[in-house]
């Protein structure tokens, strides 16, 4: 390791007492740590590589925490991280994790907000610079003197960031938009303003048209964004400046990454893999769940392109993570589109491909989802246009508190006309993609992609010679359909996959292979010695129509009916069992006797970060013991009556 | 009337027919015929005044339905639907309302989507002309030959349109994106985009930098937006085009409206009084709920400008809806913001206000809520700035199905860290802004404007000489406060109101005044005889916590539970009630008689489309003799077990 300043700066003062000719050596030794980190822990490396000098010139210049700093998404924060008291969480082996990936007020007073999604950056600094105004102006008064928002290239793609552009030239006074210039997004940048981009960069910022004076900014451009002097030198002219201004600095992501480093970590292309989300260390292990089943669905569309003009697969920025790769992109061609990080854009294009006539898969995130609402409802919805989304990450898992996917049955589940279908298995999974892109009898179709539960339920049967899911009992067929959204839906019956009495487990998505398990249990002398229970197992295939027909046909037998999904509860799918159940009983049973008795068992409505998923499963007693001990309690309190 | 000439159009080829000398009188008819149709039904008047030669001129040159024309939030398609088959529905009074206020794809071939929310145009034009490109590219193979998206300079603000401009030149095919600039967005033009497009247009479309050709467009001006024969000729030589491009238009809204006309039609300023939601034979009538709730609100705050500078009141362009009036918006000065159509940075940038100290007030429809529901669950709870949200136009109400007020509660009550308060009078609304604008223990709180139903009672109230609310019975009082979000939150405890037996009936915001009709229905003897009910009546106060204590206690004496919401039941507040109890039951009740039975009213999964509130209630069973019916069955049930 080169330098030795890291351990002696404990916060910004320490990088202004500097020598200014020993900040390159501090750059390098940032730049080393970096790497060294992103092998051994993994995090968004590339990003950080590339505005190492960016962020030692900001904090070398401004006076944070009474100059406030935004960081768009704010992934490229740990330089900044660093450099506010905060490095041996990057030096120190033991000491990683104990910081986000993203900034963190909780963690210090230098970090304005919890970020983790794209383009708010501009919009949260007008704010932060409105309050200043109207409180005294730059200063103690305020408590605030100049704000400033660091945004890259690919994030200025994105809805609220142009919103942001346009509003904070209105505001007139003292902000200072960073723009981060690397030539890339996610994946490759994409959008017409890109080339515009280039043409600015090749003429040292003096080309018309410039976006920003168009946006009633005033505009400065520093060439090279990797040299620590000159950005020190560029901030210092714009400190205290009286109105909005962009200083758009053109650097490298990923610098210092050598090509060995490169090429280990390339799996996706060379953006990608300066985004170590699992360290170097780990990629023998097999792929994750994301990757697993959006390779399977691209498989499974791949062959269909040269037949259908009209099939098109469009991804949102993230492809990569889905596993939609490079080489499946390049195949693809025309039937593949990168609309940048432009969810919004993403599902009215959509939209407008079904309107048409032709066949939209849309790939994301189930957090991203949300950023597209609107269009969920609206342009999609309303409109009841043939698309299929793709939900990925969906569900209950580890992930920080920006990008869980326990938000996603709340949200699609309660879209008039849509439908959320939740697969139990890989061949599930592809039954409901052919469906859903060979009909056109049916409105927007959402697919939440299987996750890691299934997954390692798929690789536990593999292992065992025995085909997933192991049906036991009676299986429903799927064949008389039922109707959902108006039109026949195939997938509209639960299938009961086995058959039992006394309580009926629905296992939702992901949580089917736990329904399984709780069967297991039950099927066993208890540990107190109570009798064995023969419980039923069902997969509902969806979660936006209820089989009346299927819960009433419970009533015979079961006098317990319990739901799992992991997702939120509030709001989603085992609440509309229940409510179906309550009202049914409340108007129509004149004997308690006869009432169904439901447990929910789900995610709380709570944010949670890094937490692991098995702990987030006891939390909200998502794990056989737990439910079998409820299902016991719940029937001898019954019996007794 | 001039003319004579709209009843011989019954499609495109009728304008095509027509010598081009006679244009400007069609014109003139038509300009007319919008006129005399908002002052006797109401309507986008000023919008469409704008736009009717472009209209014309846009038949005149292009083959809808094989050219498709994508019309921007669709309120300016009025003369687009008197020219494709539909004139009589606005010559013709006893066909007024035979159409809707925006395009629909039920109603023509000529209209390709239901549309209502800013800026999805070009997005969805993207699509179709993608589509088109696979498929064999301009013409009969494809079904699709020129697609034009027509937008206005106030859409081009909303995040969505910046996506689609981006994406659209990337594209590189036939694409022509109209800009109808008339200098105006909703109110006030707001955004540094504005000067450049006003120098844009000083110059006549030379100056740089010119946003479109920054987006890397090809673009044109077209200075007199109204002439129709330089509209013809412009339209002319880019049909087919083989790249994007944008014809900016520069128009008048209003046009053709004499000072008479605007004079009676003013009541917030030029703008607003061409939206003629009500024709001005009615406006003699008392204030809606929208606006006299959004007035008291405005006069709480106004006084307190002085001694509090951080106290800021945020519209995304739709302030007069509202009850926030010019004048106010002109006392406020800098305490008062309009970010124009911009809803996500609205909430970014009130979340920033909050986050440096300042007091921000976000005023719009629930409707419009859903386009930033990213920034409501991420920049805002999550990061627990405290925020107050005005959302008005919540609940069932007759609005098209673009507007509709019926899916707040699904989404503000299932955002981890939200408070989502439900006034049942001015006072209490009162109340609760003065509490969140305050105290700022705790985290983001949305308050539902209270809406018809609630300005009903009041009214009803004051003429009979009584304060409204009238409490009967118990009241439980508000002073011990229960936690919500970790802060103590006054409004967390339910209200008893009136205290009964055997049922309890919750009205949730707009509903508890018929939960108050439910009760004295219950009160007197049925009309088959049965007994009378003395129920107990609860006010929730707000949707996002249970008050478990108060549902506990409810058992005593009560058998039964009834919530009342107006809103999407699916995911909506009264299935956690109902989830509560059952669960609850499932575990600790031995006895299936103390088991609560729960029944739950509110709307159904569905898009409604100016159906009459009334007729809503009723299919939603929330009108009192249903309500009460529903009871006495319920405990009469019960009462045989």
């Amino acid at each position: 390791m080169v330098g030795g300043f890291l351990e002696h700066i404990s916060s910004p003062a320490d990088v202004k007492a500097l020598d200014s000719g020993d900040l390159p050596a501090l750059c390098q030794e940032i730049r080393t740590t970096l790497v060294r980190y992103g092998k051994l822990h993994g995090g968004h490396i590339g990003s950080n590589l590339g505005i190492v000098e960016a962020t030692v010139a900001l904090h070398r210049v401004f006076d944070s925490p009474l100059d406030k700093i935004v960081f768009d998404v704010s992934h490229q924060s740990y330089v900044h991280k660093m450099l506010t008291g905060r490095a041996p969480a990057y030096t120190d082996e033991r000491l990683f994790g104990t910081v986000t990936g993203f900034t963190n007020p909780q963690e210090s007073e230098h970090d304005m907000f919890v970020l983790g999604h794209t383009g708010t950056s501009i919009s949260l600094a007008c704010g932060l610079a409105k309050t200043r105004d109207l409180m005294g102006g730059l200063g103690d008064a305020s408590g605030t003197r100049n704000v400033i928002a660091v945004i890259g290239d690919g994030s200025l793609s994105s809805a609220i960031a142009f919103e942001g552009l346009n509003n904070a030239a209105e505001q007139g006074t003292n902000m200072i938009i960073v723009v981060n210039d690397n030539e890339m997004s996610i994946a490759e940048d994409f959008g017409g303003m890109y080339g515009q981009l280039a043409r600015l960069r090749a003429s040292g910022g003096t080309s018309q048209p410039n976006i920003f004076n168009a946006f009633g900014l005033d505009y400065r451009y520093v060439e090279d964004g990797n040299d620590v002097t000159a950005l020190v030198k560029a901030f210092s002219q714009v400190k205290d400046i009286d109105h909005p201004i962009v200083i758009h600095i053109h650097t490298a992501k990923g610098l210092g990454l050598d090509a060995e480093d490169a090429a280990a970590g390339v799996k996706e292309g060379r953006c990608e893999a300066n985004h170590w989300q699992d360290p170097l260390a780990r990629q023998g292990c097999p792929l994750g769940a994301r990757k697993h089943y959006g390779h399977l669905a691209m498989a499974q569309l791949e062959p269909r392109f040269a037949a259908e003009p009209g099939l098109v697969v469009i991804s949102p920025a993230t492809p990569g993570s889905n596993g939609i790769t490079r080489e499946f992109r390049e195949r693809a061609g025309r039937h593949y589109v990168d609309t940048g990080i432009t969810e919004e854009h993403a599902v009215a294009f959509a939209s407008g491909i079904a309107k048409a006539g032709g066949t939209p898969v849309l790939a994301t995130s189930a957090t991203f989802f949300q950023r597209t609402f609107d269009q969920l409802q609206q342009e999609l919805s309303l409109n009841g246009t043939p698309v299929t989304l793709l939900v990925f990450g969906a569900g209950i898992s580890g992930a920080d508190n920006t990008h869980s996917g326990a938000f996603d049955i709340p949200m699609f589940a309660n879209i008039p006309g849509l439908t959320y279908l939740t697969p139990t298995s890989g061949a599930a999974f592809l039954s409901m993609l052919d469906w859903s892109t060979t009909s056109r009898e049916h409105g927007a179709v959402a697919i939440r992609v299987p996750g890691e539960p299934i997954l390692a339920a798929e690789r536990a049967a593999d292992a065992d010679g025995v085909t997933y899911p192991r049906y036991r009992g009676a299986v429903t067929a799927v064949d008389a359909g039922g109707k959902a959204g108006g039109a026949t839906m195939p997938f509209a019956q639960y299938r009961v996959t086995r058959q039992g009495s006394d309580v009926a487990i629905f296992g939702l998505g992901n949580m089917y292979p736990l329904a399984e398990r709780i069967a297991a249990h039950l099927a066993k002398t208890s540990d107190d010695g109570a009798a064995p229970i023969n419980a039923t197992v069902i997969d509902p295939q969806q979660c936006t129509s209820l089989d009346t027909a299927c819960l009433e046909a419970l009533r015979k037998r079961h006098s317990l009916v319990v739901t799992l999904e992991d997702a939120q509860m509030s709001g989603g799918w085992g609440e509309q069992v229940t409510t179906y159940y309550a009202n049914q009983d409340a108007l129509n049973s004149a004997d308690g006797n006869e009432c169904m008795r439901v447990l929910n068992f789900g995610a709380a409505k709570e944010f949670t970060d890094r937490v692991p998923a098995q702990d987030l499963y006891k939390r909200y007693s998502l794990t056989a013991p737990q439910v079998e001990q409820a299902i016991r309690s719940a029937l001898r309190q019954h019996l007794c009556e």
